[in-house]
């Protein structure tokens, strides 16, 4: 491989949360440029934030580290501490285990993006920090509950619409 | 963690190749990203590069997953197809094991800078293309060997200045 055809890199969106939180994630664009140039050990994604969306529910990954860059426009991060804006040519490093969870949020007028690198480890554990959910990954596998293993309340997925 | 403070991060100079090669390295910056949030599983680099420099020598990896974004300027990236160009906002992969050795080479005339992400294995094995040179890497140490795993011959360091 070498150069990344940008052009011919889907932008994936939607989301693998259970309701009501998929909802959330509107507006939310992926292009996985990693997988577009054969890597396998780590992803490597440039995250589109329009104004108002989110790139994920706040959490914190157990096994595998995470880095970004901010690539173009202002975004917003979130973390214990509360919010801190971010600008292009800004980065953020969240290691495996550190409790302290993070998201984007895009609260600006204009478009931002975000360049994403994060471990693939096979099996991994995340947390969300504002919500009583989990995640566990195992393979392309997602399975979600709340935090102590039990299952997620039923959504009354009408109420989505 | 969370946002990098730049300011806190060294800009790292010099090389680990032997001579004469380490000389050819002039001239290249080098900020740990990855390092200085704490992370482990892979390297994050920004890599500095005024008029003439280049990333390495050309080589590629048979554990490791790399991939590039070019963040200002313009570099010249060089496989075996030839030389391309590529400017702020594009990006590169190269999977482990892929054979076309790579490097980058800022001819232009203003400085131009990349992140540079690579797993970190633990071990490693690198080639270089244009040379007959192997690099094994354990732990923190790197072993420079020809690529038969006889020893380089050896330098008139002299020569170098």
């Amino acid at each position: 491989m070498g150069k990344i055809d940008l052009e011919n890199v889907p932008v994936k969106t939607g989301s693998s949360y259970p309701a009501p939180f998929a909802a959330q994630m509107g507006g939310r664009g992926t292009m996985r440029l990693g997988d577009a140039g054969g890597l396998t050990q780590f992803g490597a994604n440039l995250v589109i934030l329009p104004p108002g969306a989110q790139s994920s529910l706040r959490h914190y990954h157990t096994v595998e580290d995470e880095f970004v860059m901010v690539v173009a426009g202002t975004v917003t991060l979130i973390q214990d501490a509360g919010p801190i804006e971010m600008t292009a040519g800004e980065f953020a490093a969240f290691p495996a285990g550190d409790t302290d969870g993070h998201h984007f949020v895009n609260r600006s007028d204009s478009e931002a993006r975000f360049l994403v690198v994060g471990t693939r480890s096979g099996r991994e554990e995340a947390f969300y920090s504002d919500i009583d959910m989990r995640a566990v990954m195992d393979g392309d596998a997602i399975t979600f509950t709340r935090k102590d293993g039990s299952p997620l309340p039923p959504q009354d997925t009408e109420s989505e619409t």
